[in-house]
């Protein structure tokens, strides 16, 4: 016995099981929990890919299913086959299990589009991107499911593919997958397993105060920051696309800062798990922290600069808090000032499984204002939304994720300012 | 501008704010949310405990209010003037603000029992140690709270005692803290900043089995070695202190597998952020995945051994699937079988916020059965429970921790073994 236990051995072997005969995925993962599912990416070390499902990739935009987008790197490590310019847009079929809904979907095709290395056939657009297609009955195109959270997860051994996928069902999974993941899951945006942070250069990080090496800035500190640099007075095109550049700033300066504060006290490593997990989390709680405020900083700026009327935070009924009440809370709470002047807007980065809270958020005010970054929202949804009297508001850029029928029903964030100008400067 | 500016600072300096003039917790911490409350936690380095609030913290059971134990850490940087033996029992008077309820208790009496530095008192009970007490009005003694986690986190500066409190109000709350903290909040368990995790010099520990330093073991590896070294044949007490038992030792021997796994991977460092985060994470999600389904090993390997007929993770309806059913799934689905002889067990390490799941996992049978390790369940949840035809399970030792006057209903573990024995030698 002694020699087979625990502290006797110095060195560490290979940590990687033996390779097992037969892949089935559908038996392996069968009714896995989430966690259980997190727990085998990380123990097989599977590459994989995060995103939301946009409105185009669940089929609301319409009939071409283009499929979706996977960048060079999964390919290579999923289906590297498919990865040749030796063959004219080459293509693969394989399978996905998707334990989220117990769906194991044949005949999926891994694509690249690589025109672009065959001049001779003197297409118009070049290509040279790869794509998973064919995926209807799955719970990536289901238009229901626009706005959840995917992963797709996979790995290639002795040439075979093994590819996994989850799609969301609730609140609680993506909280779940935002923890693991470290960073919230924002609406546009991949996130991969080969965290690479490719060092982007701009100017702007090499200005930030000197004081933020001192003490981490508030959310509202960095926010000032980069009202300064990209003033409204200044912009030449719309609000909304303002408020989406101020967002990609905002996202790059916070990495910038964090790495200042972090880096020192990670570099030189951890004796103690306990400790290195607790500071790790206090680093993604700052994240989400943060996150959490971000879009009410962008839009009370805007509104301030529009000069309207409005004010954050206002309790309405019982502990109810819409983000902003136009024009105040006194007027509000006063049953003498008109209902119909009234005016809400709540925020939120995704609406999918949060909206229904807006709906409770302010008793006087019929119609509620919902902006939201989410990209595409499925027609059942809306007409829910709709039917409760929300109205969204979403940037311009993305009003093309939303099913045609609706896009006259949205506003963008120009449009709502407009309104609410409208609105106040009537009698 | 140049050299106010960022990557012109070579050192680092201090990353304290100053202090502020004077301290006024309620305005500073009103209506922040329970992602800030952490922030400021690790941003202020507060020294905080944490802990699920038992029965007898909220005065479920009886009038005998002791207050909160604290450890002398706590005490030596929250209230450090009260550590002294100068003076018998001493005791100083300190506020708490508690941002997740709004609720502002002074008069808190942070006291010293250190009788037993004084023998000329001729006391009985040497007492040495540190409570907080009259908490008369908050939610931590509020009997619906039992069983919420409950933070306490606080600092001495310049002689004055910062001290602030968190009582969970949801689940979703409980996972984030859960999540902050990088472990699940176990009943009577208590965690403190100071991680100072204390080495365990057991034997067992020496004689793991050295293929887990290839591969991790899953839970049920590690659940088999523990059941072969603590074999329930050669236990002398009640099964309930068996289970009690292999749990403890459940915890120390995954805190050392994942000491050995880990170390190496951190003991370096790290030089990205995100490289950093993910893998603590992933590390954390792989403990919640086993304690997800620890105690679902636990007591299969009891009832195995009491030659119970049962089966786990059943469908019955729908999706649903109770832990455990008796005698199994075909009676369960043979409408022939009656339903008197039909039973089921769900288990939940808390079943505060989860109880209500429970209600609804097997429509043929009337009563069922809960396991839990809460400490303690107020009188109307226990009322609500019972009424939904729920019948608690708990280990002896805690039973104490319930209300005097639902005590003989509910049952502890050897009680339960017995019931379903008659159910299924009956007839």
């Amino acid at each position: 016995m002694a020699c087979d236990s625990f502290m006797c051995i110095g060195n560490r072997q290979g940590s990687e099981k033996p390779e097992k005969e037969e892949m089935n995925p559908e038996k392996d993962y069968k009714n896995i929990s989430l966690t259980q599912f997190l727990e085998i990416l990380d123990q097989k070390r599977f590459f994989w890919l995060i995103k939301r499902l946009s409105g185009n990739d669940t089929g609301i935009t319409g009939g071409h299913q283009s499929g979706i987008y996977v960048p060079r790197q999964f390919m290579e490590a999923v289906v590297p086959s498919v990865v040749t310019t030796e063959e004219y847009n080459p293509t693969r079929e394989i399978s996905c299990y998707i334990p989220s809904q117990d769906c194991l979907k044949t005949g999926i095709q891994a694509k690249y589009y690589n025109n672009k290395y065959f001049p001779e056939k003197e297409l118009k657009k070049k290509y040279d991107e790869f794509r998973l297609t064919r995926w209807v009955g799955t719970p990536l195109q289901d238009v229901e499911n626009t706005g959840s959270i995917c992963i797709l997860a996979g790995a290639c051994r002795n040439g075979e593919t093994e590819l996994l996928g989850w799609v969301s069902n609730s609140a609680e999974e993506e909280d779940l997958i935002e923890y693991w993941l470290g960073k919230d899951v924002e609406p546009g945006q991949m996130y991969l397993s080969s965290a690479q942070t490719e060092r982007k250069e701009l100017p702007i990080l090499k200005q930030l105060p000197v004081a933020w090496l001192k003490a981490f800035p508030s959310g509202r500190d960095i926010f000032n920051f980069i009202e300064e640099r990209f003033p409204q007075s200044s912009w030449t095109r719309s609000i909304d696309e303002l408020l989406l550049k101020r967002r990609d700033v905002e996202f790059d300066i916070f990495s910038e800062v964090e790495k200042h504060d972090v880096i020192p006290n990670i570099k030189d490593g951890f004796s103690s798990v306990d400790e290195f997990i607790k500071y790790a989390n206090s680093v993604a709680n700052r994240r989400k922290s943060r996150a959490g405020t971000s879009l009410e900083l962008h839009l009370e700026s805007i509104f301030r600069y529009e000069q309207l009327k409005f004010e954050a935070q206002v309790v309405t009924e019982q502990n109810k808090k819409p983000d902003f009440i136009f024009p105040s809370g006194k007027d509000y709470h006063n049953p003498a000032f008109p209902s119909t002047k009234l005016h809400m807007l709540a925020s939120k980065t995704c609406c999918k499984d949060r909206w229904r809270q807006v709906i409770s958020e302010a008793d006087r005010i019929e119609k509620k204002h919902l902006f939201t970054l989410q990209q595409g929202v499925s027609s059942n949804q809306l007409a829910e939304m709709y039917q409760h009297g929300i109205v969204l508001v979403v940037p311009q850029p993305i009003i093309t994720t939303f099913p045609d029928e609706y896009r006259t029903k949205i506003m963008n964030l120009t449009g709502f300012v407009d309104f609410i100008k409208t609105s106040q400067n009537a009698g």
